[in-house]
C-alpha cells in the first residue's frame, strides 16, 4: 500500500466545477451509479444528510408537523388534475409502464413531487374545520429526469423532505409558508453556517401551480446563486382541482388553503461550495459527521497510542463525534485525508507533546495550530467548536455582502454579474424586463428579497417606475 | 358533530381478516391510494415505524454499520447479472420505460431489493483486505408488483431497511448473518413485545441467490405464521457474478463473502395482529407513539381542565409520550377512540377524583382500572409501563407455546394445523416431503428452528431417518 495520500484535486481558481466534482468523489461523499443522474450517497455524504434531517425533523415536530409516507408512484391521470402543475413536470417524468410483466393501463409516474398524492388523500380525510389544519411532512426521494446532472445540485433522483399543509384560512396558510422559510433560514444559520437571502420568487420563477413561492438563496464562491429551499402558498387552486372541501364554522362548504415546502440534498452541495477550499471539504462543526479526529504522531513509540486513546475517550465523553486513526499510514497521509474530509478539528499527540504535557489542535477552517496543556484540551475544544462555526458563517456572510452590488443601469448590471454575485436592482414588475436581463446576461431573478429598502426609483431596464427591489444572479 | 364514536369493527372470531383491515383503517394507521397495492402511511402508522427505525438504527450503528443511499432504479441488464436472483424477482418487477418523454434503452426496474446495486458499487470501492468489512445499511422503500395485497403485510411498495455487508472470510460473514438475526430478535423482545422463533429457512424457502436464509417467525392469533425478518448468507456467489475481488493478506486475489438482511413495515402488521383485540389496537408501550392519554371527566366543571393539564405536565416531564384530549367530545367517545388507537395507559380525572385527591389509570391491555393518589401517579406509571410490556410479551409467548404442537404422523400434522399454529416435526431433509406437506395441508416449512432437540427419529412423511426438527405452519 502506498503511504502517501494523493489528494490532488483541481484548484478552485483553475476550474471550479472540476474542483467541486473532485471533492465530491475524493471526500467519498458520493459515487456514480451506472444509470446516468442517479448517484450513490456514500456513508460520509449520507451522514451529513442525517444530521440535516435530525435538525429539521425536530424543528418540524416542534412546530406541530407529523410525518407520513405517500406512495412513490402517481397515476398519469392523477398527475394531470392540476393544469399548471402537470405542465411544469411533464417534461421531467420517469414513467413505469410494465408491472409484473403486464402493461399498466394508466402508466405510473415516479413521484417528481407529491402535491397530487397529498391532495387525493386530503380530499378523503378532510370534511370539517375541525379536521384542520393538516400539517404533514414526508422524507423521501423524488425523481426528475434531468439531461445535465451534477452531484447533489441537480440529479435525476434526490433525497428531500416535502411538507404539505392544509389550512382553514388564507392568513394561516400564508403564515405557515413564511414560518417554514424561517425554519430553513435557521438551519442555515445554526447548522450549515450559510447565510441565506430570503425572498419571494417572481411569477416567472415560481413553482408550477403555486400562487407564491418563497426561497432561501445562497451565494457560491464562483459568484453563482443556488436556490436552496422553497416554500409555496397555493391558495385554493389545488383544493379546487381535487375537490377538497370542508364545512366551515359558518356551516358552509369551502376550499382550504394549501402550502408545500421542501429542502433537499442540494444543501450538501451548498455546504461543499460555500466552505470548501483547495485541500477539500471544510465542514461546519455542527453538521460534520466527525467533529474531531485524533492522530497519534510516531505512534510506534511507547506511550503514544495509549495517550491518544485517552484523548479520544475524553473528547467522546465531552459529547463530540470523534474518530481516532491508529492505522499504519503516515501522519502526513492522515493529515491530507482528514483535511480532504473537512473534519473541523485535528488533535495531534506525539512523544514530545507527552513529555511536555501538551496536545496540538489544528483548525481545519483556518489552518491555525494551537498548543494547549493536556488537561485544558476539552475546554479548548468546547471553545473552538462554536468559534469555528461563527468564523465560517461570518466568512460566508462577508462574501455575500461583498458580492451584492447595487446597480442602476445595464452597464452596472453587466459589471456586477461579471464580478460575480448578486446584482441588486429596482424592478418595474414586468416579466419583459426580467426576460431582457436573462437575454442580455444569462442571469435570472433570484428573488424579491424581504429587505426592500429602495435604491432607486426606476427600473434600470425599461426606465419605468420601479416597484420592487430584486436580486439578479447567474445561478445553478 | 356526532358525539358518539362509532368504533364498531368486525369481531376477530367472526372474520379475522376483516377485523385486521378494520383496525388498520379505523385506528388511522394507513389509507389506500388510488393505485392498487400502494398504501399511505398515515401519521399514527408512520410514527410506529419511526420508533422501530429509531431502535434498529441505533443498534445497527452500535454494531458498526453505516447508512448509505443507493438509487431507486436498477437497469435491466444489471439486475440480470446474478441468475437465481433475477429468476426470483422478475415476475414482480415494476419497469420504467420512458424518461423525459423518450424511450429508455435499458429499461429501469424500480428496486425490489438492492443486492445488485450494492454489488456494482462494492466492485468499484473494494480492492484490498484493508477495505473490508463493508457494513452498509439503507432505509428506503422497495417495489414488488403483487397481485393480492394487504396493508403492511404484502404490498406493492413497502418501507424497509436492507443491510448489505462484505467480509474477508466466510466465518465473519456467517457471524454477521446470525448477529443481525439477534438484533431483530432483541427488537421483538424489547420493543414489539413479540416472541420470535429464530431458525434457518429450507432451501425451497430461502431468498433468491442466497446460500442460507435465516428468519424470525411470529405466530398470529389466527394460527398463521408471519415471516417477520430475514438475514441471508450469500457466500461468494454475488461477488463472483459482479467481479468483486480483493487482495488478501497472502497477496492473492479472492472474492469476499457477502450478507444481506432486512425487516420491513410488515412488523407493524405483526404488532396489530399479535396484540390487538375486538376494541382495536393494543400497542406495546415502548413502540407506542402515544404512551399515555389524559382525559378530563366533566371537563366543564371548574378545576377539571387545570388539574388534567397538571397531570399531563407531570407525565411529560417524567419522559413519556403523552396526549391530553380537551376536545368537546364526550368521555365515552374519547375512551373508544383511544382504545381503538391502542394507547397503553389512560389517565382519567374528574371532580370526584379531585375532591378525593385521586386519579384513575386504565390499562389498555387488560382493561384493569387502578385508583391511585394524585402524588403517586408518576411512580405508578413508571411501574405500569414495563409491567404492561412484560404482560404483553408473556401473553404472546404463552400463545406461541400453546400453539406449537409436536407431531409424529400425518394425522397429527393435520390436527395441529387445524388447531392453528406450528406443527413441530422431524424432517428427512428432502424437498419432496416438504412439497408433500404443502400439497396435503397448504402449510409451508417456516424454519428449522435453532432449538433442535429431536422429538422422534423418523420423518413423519416418508418414514425415513430424520435429520432436523422443522416447523410447519400456514403462513401469510
Amino acid at each position: 500500500m502506498a503511504d502517501i495520500k494523493n489528494n490532488a484535486i483541481t484548484r478552485q481558481e483553475d476550474d471550479f466545477a472540476q474542483w467541486y466534482t473532485d471533492v465530491c468523489r475524493k471526500a467519498e461523499l458520493m459515487d456514480y451509479s451506472s444509470v446516468k443522474g442517479f448517484i450513490i450517497y456514500r456513508p460520509y455524504g449520507y451522514a451529513i444528510w442525517e444530521n440535516i434531517q435530525h435538525y429539521l425533523d425536530k424543528r418540524f415536530k416542534e412546530t406541530g408537523h407529523e410525518n407520513v409516507y405517500m406512495p412513490m408512484v402517481i397515476s398519469t391521470s392523477l398527475l394531470q388534475k392540476e393544469k399548471d402543475h402537470i405542465e411544469g413536470f411533464a417534461p421531467e417524468c420517469l414513467v413505469a409502464t410494465i408491472g409484473g410483466g403486464q402493461p399498466i393501463e394508466d402508466p405510473l409516474i415516479i413521484r417528481p413531487t407529491s402535491e397530487t398524492l397529498f391532495c387525493e388523500h386530503y380530499q378523503k380525510i378532510v370534511s370539517s374545520y375541525r379536521d384542520l389544519p393538516k400539517l404533514y411532512n414526508q422524507w423521501c426521494s423524488v425523481v426528475r429526469w434531468e439531461k445535465t446532472t451534477r452531484p447533489f445540485l441537480r440529479g435525476s433522483e434526490f433525497l428531500w423532505q416535502e411538507g404539505h399543509t392544509l389550512h382553514e384560512t388564507e392568513e394561516e396558510a400564508r403564515t405557515e409558508t413564511l414560518k417554514m422559510l424561517e425554519v430553513y433560514d435557521d438551519c442555515g444559520r445554526d447548522l450549515l453556517a450559510i447565510p441565506f437571502v430570503k425572498g419571494r420568487k417572481t411569477d416567472k420563477e415560481k413553482f408550477a401551480g403555486a400562487m407564491e413561492t418563497y426561497s432561501i438563496e445562497a451565494l457560491m464562491p464562483d459568484g453563482k446563486g443556488l436556490q436552496s429551499g422553497t416554500t409555496h402558498y397555493f391558495g385554493t387552486g389545488f383544493a379546487k382541482a381535487f375537490g377538497i372541501q370542508f364545512q366551515g364554522r359558518d356551516g358552509k362548504l369551502t376550499n382550504p388553503h394549501q402550502t408545500s415546502w421542501g429542502v433537499s440534498t442540494r444543501l450538501i452541495g451548498a455546504i461543499i461550495m460555500v466552505h470548501g477550499d483547495d485541500n477539500g471539504l471544510v465542514l461546519p462543526p455542527y453538521v460534520a459527521p466527525i467533529q474531531v479526529v485524533v492522530i497519534p504522531i510516531a505512534q510506534q513509540k511507547p506511550g503514544v497510542i495509549p495517550a491518544a486513546r485517552e484523548l479520544y475517550k475524553d473528547i467522546q465523553e465531552a459529547g463530540y463525534r470523534v474518530k481516532i486513526d491508529e492505522s499504519d499510514k503516515t501522519p502526513g497521509w492522515k493529515f491530507a485525508e482528514y483535511e480532504m474530509k473537512g473534519i473541523p478539528l485535528r488533535v495531534e499527540i506525539g512523544p514530545r507533546d507527552i513529555e511536555n504535557g501538551n496536545v496540538t489542535i489544528v483548525k481545519r477552517n483556518t489552518g491555525e495550530k494551537i498548543t494547549v496543556k493536556r488537561e485544558e484540551m476539552v475546554s479548548k475544544i468546547n471553545e473552538l467548536i462554536p468559534q469555528i462555526h461563527k468564523e465560517m458563517y461570518e466568512r460566508a456572510y462577508r462574501y455575500l455582502l461583498e458580492h451584492t452590488t447595487e446597480i442602476h443601469n445595464i452597464d452596472e448590471l453587466n459589471a456586477a454579474l461579471d464580478k460575480g454575485g448578486y446584482a441588486k436592482a429596482m424592478w418595474c414588475g414586468e416579466q419583459t424586463c426580467e426576460d431582457k436581463v436573462k437575454e442580455l446576461t444569462t442571469a435570472t431573478a433570484r428573488c424579491l428579497p424581504f429587505n426592500q429598502i429602495a435604491i432607486d426609483d426606476k427600473c434600470p431596464i425599461c426606465g419605468k417606475k420601479a416597484k420592487k427591489v430584486i436580486l439578479f444572479a447567474k445561478a445553478y
